[in-house]
C-alpha cells in the first residue's frame, strides 16, 4: 500500500506534484497530511516527518514501509511501478526533454518560488502586479517558462505539455497556481494550457480540498495578516 | 556522438558531475568547456551556451544534435542509452534510494553550496573553519550528509554509497571536493569515502584537469584575491 506524506494543500507546491500525479494517473493511495506548523526542530511537524523521512521534508511516499522522499524520485519510482500508465512519454527523446524540464523545474525558478509562493485560496493580483513591475528575476522566470511550454504544446500538439498528462504535467501544476492567483501577465494560449491543468479531475480534487482547508501559516503569508 | 558542455573544472561543481559519471563509466564523450566569465546575458559564456541550450547553464549533453540539459536528466538519460553500464543499482529500492539522494542533493544543501564553493586547487581550511564555526546551516547540511553517506555506506558494504560506483557517487564528488578543501571536520570513515572518491580514475581526471587549469574566476572565489 502507498502512504503519501504531504504538507497544506493551499500551500505545499512540493506535495502537489506527486498527490497530482497519482490522483490523475489513478493509482491508489493514502493520505496524510502533516499541517506546517514550522520547520524549526521542535516543530510537531518536524518531529513527525522526521520519524518517516531523515530528510524531514514533505513530500514522502512510503510504500510497505520503505520511504521514497523527493519529487522527482518519487515520479520515477511510481513511473517504474505501473508502467501501463505511462506516465514518462514513451519516446526516448521525449523523455529525455520532458526529465530535463522536471529537473529544471526541481533546481530552478528561485525568484518565482520566493515572491509568488503557492496560495491556492487567495487573491494576490495586486501583489502579483508589484512582483511583476519590481522583479527582473521573476519576469525572467515566467519567460522562460512561457517559452518551454510554447514549444512543447507546439511540438507534441497539446492539450498537455507531452501530448497527454504525464509528470511534467503535474510538476508545473504550482507554476499553473502561481500564475493564476497572482495574475502574472502570460500570453492566452498559456492562460489555455493553465485553465486545462486546472480542470483535470487530479488538479480539481487538490484545489477543492485546498481551497476547504480554512488553515493560515504564518510563514507562507508574506501577503496577508489573516484569511 | 555525445558531447559534453561544462563550465571551469576547478569550480563548476554541476559539470563534474556527468563529466566523472561516464568518465568513471568508460562512456565516450567529447569535451567542450565554456569559460566562465560572468551569468549575464551578454557575456560570452551566456551567448555561447544558448546556442546550445535555452536554460543558459552547465552541463549540458548533446547527442547528435539533441540537447539534454540539467545533471540529473543527463544521469537517466546516459543510464536508459548504456544500461549495461548499471549507473543506477539493479535492485528496486535501492535504486529508488539512490534517486532519492540524488535528487536531495539536486535541490538541497544550500549552506553548503554557497558558503563552500567548490574551488579544487584553493587550500582553504581556516576559511572552513570560520565558515564552520559561524554558520549552523552549514553544520546541518554536513551533518545530514555524514548520516546518509554512513548508513548507504553501511548497508552497501561500500566501498561506494550502493557498492560500485554508481550516479549517486558522481552527484556527491563535487561535495567531497567541499569537505576535502574547506578541511570539514567529519569521521574517519567518511575521510575514508572521500579518498576513495578521489582515487577513482574518473574523478582523479578531473582533478588533474582542474589542477592544470590555471584561471581565476573573480565571482567564484569569495575567500580569494588572486591564485
Amino acid at each position: 500500500m502507498l502512504t503519501l506524506y504531504i504538507g497544506n494543500k493551499n500551500y505545499s507546491s512540493w506535495s502537489m506534484r506527486p498527490w497530482v500525479l497519482m490522483k490523475q494517473a489513478g493509482i491508489p493511495f493514502e493520505e496524510r497530511m502533516l499541517r506546517f506548523d514550522s520547520f524549526e526542530g521542535e516543530s510537531r511537524f518536524k518531529q513527525e516527518i522526521l520519524k518517516v523521512t531523515p530528510t524531514g521534508r514533505v513530500p514522502v511516499l512510503v510504500d510497505d514501509g520503505f520511504a521514497v522522499w523527493d519529487t522527482l524520485a518519487i515520479a520515477e519510482y511510481v513511473a517504474e511501478k505501473f508502467p501501463d500508465r505511462q506516465l514518462w512519454p514513451q519516446d526516448p527523446k521525449a523523455r529525455a526533454r520532458a526529465r530535463s524540464v522536471c529537473a529544471e523545474m526541481h533546481s530552478g525558478f528561485g525568484a518565482l518560488r520566493s515572491h509568488c509562493p503557492m496560495n491556492i485560496e487567495a487573491t494576490l493580483a495586486q501583489n502579483g502586479a508589484i512582483v511583476w513591475r519590481d522583479q527582473p528575476a521573476v519576469r525572467a522566470d515566467v519567460q522562460r517558462i512561457v517559452a518551454m511550454w510554447t514549444e512543447l504544446l507546439s511540438e507534441h500538439k497539446g492539450p498537455m505539455l507531452f501530448g497527454e498528462f504525464g509528470i511534467a504535467d503535474a510538476f508545473f501544476a504550482p507554476v499553473c497556481m502561481r500564475i493564476r492567483n497572482y495574475a502574472l501577465p502570460v500570453p492566452g494560449h498559456i492562460t489555455d494550457y493553465i485553465r486545462r491543468v486546472c480542470a483535470l479531475p487530479g488538479v480539481k480534487a487538490w484545489i477543492d480540498d485546498a481551497l476547504q482547508e480554512h488553515d493560515f501559516v504564518d510563514f507562507d503569508e508574506p501577503y496577508r495578516i489573516k484569511r
